[in-house]
């Protein structure tokens, strides 16, 4: 019988693997292969597989024939090299590697420097002339070999070589001379004998227990407890790479570097990158001394730089992808060590994609999958200058993104006041409320201690596209006093801070800002984007202003518009809380009179800016109570402007009180339980929309009912809503097309979309409520818990920002299944915070949704996203029908 | 072309139609024909078909031919009756009813009368030798009429009657005169001439239009807005019922009564019942007349009583069920006007159901359904004597049935003072905390404003067995000063209040009460009961007094053990804050340890009463801060006493607090975050077990896990629970059987029951929390909009006492099936509140649950639903094999 074959080598242009091996040799090692095969000079090793992984684990020892194919391909290895494994004066060090299916935390990583010992430490130090560098690599050995090997705590190699350190005074490990270094090898071998535990001096021993170790790392808690989280099942083990290390640091005719095949900053084509003679990698990285642009490498070894031009074109050629490399050159040989699609800001991915289509590298299907859609906002918004050095002093929830400085204050008032007299603030509150609407349009950025990224500064703020910062827990706010404290610093009224809404960080100081400016690469970009796409791309837009700015940034209409934003304005919000405040139908009659000519204004000009597009109007959904003050002080102030007596209204604020307001009286609730709320609305819209179709506007309104569970409320709302509008075009003579639709935001809604579909024209996903209530997570409070969540992989990523396709998809699916089996032609599309979440507009695409609805600043990324989804589709349909 | 038959007759022992032609007769006409086919004397009439009133709607005209029918029928009604229609000295007068095949109201109800006009009058006030009567019947058709077919509102008729009632200084109808009745009858021709209506003196043409009225009433709007809401189609149409009238007034050898077959409060065999010669039912209602015993009509006229006893018997052996009959005799001749199932106690029920079954009539699967198990818990607690005579002051929620007088007292102390010197009690509370337990201990009952039926106080007292009303919203409590206001009457601390718990109605003063006696026909029905159902009962029990309870009232094990009711016990509560505020793991598990010792010892207790059953634990739920003091005394009282400064206390209070706790850090989000919580709790469970081992007991712990949404908590939570459990168990070097399992109580976890199924060994449909999300009402808010939302019929009952099955039961299903398909023998029980609901254990046994469980006194309603449940599936199996 032929025995099995557990290792693979690569080496000199050949390799007996290639990328499609990932199964037997690990994604690190296929690629290995893969690299070899192309030419590539990689420095060369051999694979061990993850079948003999298995074997090891399973029989508790190495498989027949493991061990002599390893003697075997190190034998190979030395000829390639010419140098010999444990030879004294030319030794051959390897690197020993992990490296299973999928990239997994928790398993060993890296032994480096393999087959150094007393001995041939020596020799290293001579051969390279570094003595230094010898002595380091050797310890380096011996602290990773008696970790990962021999289980010796982290602290106690950590503890001598800080105590070498301070001995001599020094700081920085760098400062090392090679005699202290001399002196920590002695040291460390002291805590092998501590330990217990020895340090094989005989290369094949320390190789063959580093095999042992990657392989018996597979089995180790950490490793288990993810492979468990995340379904990897426990029969795949772990390939094993042996990998020869090579040096820059030989002499004048070595050195290394790092290069990009363009400029990652700006996109601009050509070499980019840098480079140290007679160097290692690790010089560069610590920055002792300065390298030299990549330029000068092309006069010092004019060919070898030479080669390093080809190799990136036949790599960005190969990868399709501009290249991140890191090489090394030793003794006038160059070894690519490592080769990767290469980080770029998105100003570049955006440019390297379009001219490769134009180069002919890729195509436009590739193009646009190469920008992540997440990254476009940054050149819609002001941003913090990449270049600027600055001090964060907390870290926020990113709420709305964009950065500004601004100095602080602490009440609404404040910032009307000081930003009328042409200072720039940011609006710093514990939370806000609707009476600060006005100074957060005054303020440059909003920052609050409380709240998430849904919570009422959160949705205000984008829908005004200006920078908030949410949820700062760390925050410590005196707004009475005006400062607040964030982790020992001391902001005073006044004072200059800079917020970063993107990332959430708050910044003392101010902090020099780049202007957005997305340039000609990005519209191109999106051109092909549009012409791709199936999925519409609407706007979350409650204001004229706003819409205006939605259509400049490709909304093909309005997705939703929240109607009770209009009730916080400032003149409003006093005749909204008489209208809650009314004991009668009569007398909230009378306050909903006053509030229809506002309304109607407001919808006027929503829908002249949205001419020709539909726009869709949800009826007022929040709880009553949200309107109404809130503090002592503010509804002491309110009561006394009104003449409304102190205890009545202080009853009502109490007897509206609730548990779980998210739950509780809203939505179609209350145009249930008030229809005169409702029949006002629906009156303020089509008397809108009648005086422009008179006017001659294209207008097409479509009125969505919140909250519905029951086909029951939306049969009577849509009883009411139609008897209105037929009333108010009676009135007025005109004919409007328009529909009538609900929100699905609630498990029962789904489940029984089948029913609602017989009253709905349209449906809505309301994926925020539909993730609370489904996941049993409430949006305000997951801070406590969520982060964590994540964290230990039980959410992949925060629900509230991705879709969470298992359960919450899982209802999304059957309502559009059931929603289409009752109204084939029903128009669908989601509007949640999840409308502008590229990984959701997938999802939404999957489904067959009509179109998602994000707010204004996320639309663009929403076409490139939707436009992504068309893409991956066609491409897996593409390798089905080749399948 | 034969004409189409539209008109059915019924009379004389002869019907055209019978009980099985409910489509074409509706249900009342149906009833009718079937009746006269048993021989039972019912007043002659005849039928016109629901396909009549279809045509007549759609072709807006008679249908051909309907005309004859109803001149024929009519003559031949004449004949059986020996009088004539519209004959001056002996009209035959007839009633008009509406009919559909379901009751609906909304539609005409009757007119009776017709066929009564200004000469027939004085030819009825002759033969009945009764003016009065003549006068009144003519002047009822009048108003009738006017009503119904005439539409004219009402209060014209009922005004006119006032006036001559005023006039005459009288208070009630029953004093006017003949000659009163006489000018009321001129007054009402009047009020036609007015509304410029007429009254058709013709006889045909009042039946003409009434048929019409009666036709037309089918589509008027309540009636459409009824099938709206109930899905009746609209084509089905409504039939038409005219059936002579009989009067038990026209002299000495007439009368009227009422009897039932069996004594409705006792059950006790034999007629029972009233009756009053030379009168119509109306005088008996009236009360002017003492009505004789039955007894006395056997006296009076033996012949016909002797014919009313075999008519009893008849239609009890025709019905198989208790009778309550309607009966007049006119001229010696007995008539049934109707009969129905009759009403009685719970108690009569009981009894003659059992007795039925010995005598033959029924079988032992018809006797369970004949008991109402919603009312079985009437007889296990003292309940208000239903002679008594009281003053209802208020109207809460029935949070926990029984019935309790006392002493009303506003604080926990207050009533554990006054209980201590032998007083009893009525603890009222604006809500209950933590705090209150000792004084909901000492009270008889409980009384709260606020909170739904699953608030604490609520929880606690069905946990308890104690009677309580909750969420009296009417109730303004004054706790300091000690007094309440209800609807304007004030009671003072110390003033006497009575509380029905299973109404929810509040008593000024005290009330008899009579004792709980379940009795042995009960004993025997419950027996039966066991005998048959499949579904097992368990009990919601937290102490191991309820569990002896429970066990007691037939419980087969714990279904929800809830462990932190036990963290609220006074010794206790100070405790768990400890562990609460503790700013470390370490101190967090040092206020553990206090509380382990406690929590086995409860264990140990609730496992020796339930030796050989299984006890289901659940693991910590509600989030911490329901356990921190509440108010600022309570938080000072707290840092008082532990020493503990007052700025930490209200820190964390203001930490931990959530705006939707529901929906926050809770259930296994505490046990993932703080893992010492949920190891302790373990611990003590399997300490509790091992102990008892030792001692010879059986002990069955099942572990389960709250609020799992994703099968990752389970997974993580599932190793901790077996790490402990086996440590505690070689500790103690004993093993015991155990079972983890899980909470379905989040849609996400329903929808996603395949994957938990394989880290869990049973779920138990947590049906609250799963209604409050599925729906998105919260349980503590519904009362805001729920109650309107049943009345409008959007859900048909409360989803928190009758389980919601479109929404909630949809997901339920899915979990079922999702469940056993991955772990086929996986254990299936429910313990919401609704496990103790007939409907919803109807639902459960659907489904194919192995158990419900719920709170003690709930056991033998359950019990009894659920062999229900399994009679009625096999009797629809056995309509299904039949067809």
């Amino acid at each position: 019988m032929r025995e099995e074959k557990w290792v693979f080598f690569f080496g000199k242009g050949r390799a007996e693997g290639d990328a499609s091996m990932r199964d037997l040799l690990g994604g690190k090692g296929a690629n290995l292969h893969e690299m070899t095969r192309l030419g590539i000079p990689v420095p060369p090793g051999f694979t061990i597989s993850t079948q003999a992984c298995v074997y090891y684990l399973e029989k508790e020892g190495w498989p027949p024939g493991l061990e002599n194919q390893v003697k075997e391909h190190m034998t190979r290895l030395e000829e390639v090299m010419g140098r010999g494994f444990g030879h004294k004066n030319h030794p051959l060090l390897v690197s020993v590697r992990s490296g299973a299916r999928v990239s997994m935390p928790g398993m060993m990583d890296t032994i480096l420097n393999l087959g150094l010992n007393d001995e041939s430490v020596e020799g290293l130090a001579l051969v390279t002339d570094n003595p230094r560098f010898a002595y380091d690599s050797y310890r380096r050995l011996l602290q990773m070999f008696g970790e990962v090997v021999r289980g010796i705590p982290h602290q106690r190699f950590e503890h001598q070589l800080e105590e070498v350190k301070r001995a001599g005074g020094l700081t920085q490990d760098v400062e090392l001379t090679a005699q202290d270094l001399s002196e920590v090898i002695e040291r460390y071998k002291e805590v092998f004998q501590r330990e217990g535990a020895s340090f094989p001096q005989e290369p094949w021993e320390q190789l063959r227990e580093a095999i042992e170790a990657v392989f018996r790392s597979w089995n180790n808690e950490r490793a288990r407890t993810y492979r468990r989280i995340h379904d990897i099942p426990d029969h795949w083990g772990t390939a094993v790479n042996i990998q020869a290390m090579v040096f820059g640091n030989l002499g004048e005719d070595s050195g290394t570097g790092v290069c990009f095949t363009r400029n990652p900053a700006t996109g601009e084509k050509g070499l980019f990158g840098e480079f140290l003679p007679n160097a290692q990698g690790e010089d560069v990285v610590a920055g002792i001394r300065t390298p030299l642009s990549i330029s000068g490498l092309c006069e010092w070894m004019p060919q070898v730089y030479q080669e390093l031009v080809d190799l990136a074109q036949l790599l960005e050629r190969h990868y399709r992808d501009m290249q991140d490399m890191e090489f090394t050159i030793e003794r006038g040989k160059l070894y690519i060590l490592q080769t990767r699609s290469g980080k770029r800001t998105v100003r570049a991915a955006i440019r390297i994609a379009v001219e490769m289509v134009e180069e002919g590298i890729i195509d436009r299907a590739t193009a646009l999958l190469r920008v992540d859609p997440e990254q476009l906002r940054q050149i819609l918004h002001p941003d913090i200058d990449p270049s600027a050095v600055y001090c964060v002093i907390a870290q926020g929830l990113p709420a709305s993104p964009g950065a500004a400085s601004g100095k602080a204050v602490f009440s609404a008032q404040e910032a009307e006041e000081w930003a009328a007299r042409g200072e720039k603030v940011i609006l710093v509150r514990q939370e806000t409320s609707p009476e600060d609407i006005g100074g957060m349009d005054a303020a440059q950025g909003i920052l609050t201690a409380r709240g998430g990224i849904t919570s009422h500064a959160a949705v205000v703020a984008r829908g005004m596209g200006k920078c908030c910062v949410v949820g700062c827990d760390a925050l410590i706010i005196n707004e009475e006093e005006g400062y607040f404290l964030a982790e020992g610093v001391r902001i005073n009224r006044g004072e200059i801070i800079t917020l970063n809404g993107s990332t959430g960080e708050v910044i003392q100081g101010e902090v020099p800002l780049v202007e957005a400016d997305p340039g000609p690469y990005f519209n191109r970009l999106m051109e092909w984007a549009d012409s791709v796409r199936t999925l519409k791309v609407r706007a979350n837009v409650d204001t004229p202003e706003n819409a205006v700015l939605a259509r400049k940034l490709g909304a093909e209409g309005i997705g939703l518009c929240r109607t009770e934003h209009m009730f916080f304005e400032k003149d409003r919000i006093n005749v909204v809380r008489e209208m809650i405040l009314a004991e009668t139908t009569q007398e909230r009659k009378k306050a909903l009179t006053q509030l229809l000519p506002m309304q109607k204004e407001d919808f006027k000009g929503i829908f002249r800016a949205m001419e020709g597009l539909p726009v869709t109007i949800r009826l007022l959904d929040p709880p009553l109570h949200e309107f109404l003050p809130k503090t002592l002080q503010e509804i002491e102030a309110f009561s006394r402007e009104r003449g409304i007596p102190l205890e009545k209204v202080q009853e009502k604020v109490t007897r509206l009180h609730e548990f779980n307001p998210m739950l509780g009286l809203r939505g179609c609730r209350l145009g249930i339980l008030f229809p005169e709320i409702y029949q006002m609305q629906v009156r303020a819209i089509f008397e809108a929309a009648c005086e422009l179709v008179k006017e001659g506007v294209d207008v097409r309104p479509e009125v969505m009912v919140p909250l519905v569970a029951h086909v029951k409320e939306m049969r009577i709302l849509r009883d009411l809503i139609e008897k209105e509008a037929l009333a108010v075009m009676k009135e007025q003579g005109v004919k409007v097309g328009y529909l009538i639709g609900t929100m699905i935001e609630l498990p029962r809604a789904a489940l029984t979309a089948d029913e609602i579909a017989q009253e709905a024209e349209f449906f809505s996903f309301g994926t925020n409520d539909l993730t609370q209530t489904t996941l049993g997570i409430s949006r305000d409070d997951a801070a406590k818990f969520l982060p964590q969540y994540v964290e230990m992989g039980i959410y992949s990523k925060n629900p509230f920002s991705c879709l969470e396709e298992e359960g919450v998809g899982q209802l999304i699916e059957t309502g559009v299944v059931k929603g289409r089996n009752t109204r084939h032609n029903i128009k669908l599309g989601i509007c949640g915070e999840h409308g502008g979440d590229p990984t959701s507009i997938r999802f939404c695409h999957r489904m067959g949704l009509d179109y998602v609805s994000c707010s204004p600043f996320r639309i663009p990324t929403a076409r490139l996203a939707a436009a992504q989804a068309r893409v991956r589709e066609d491409l897996m349909k593409w390798e089905e029908e080749a399948a």
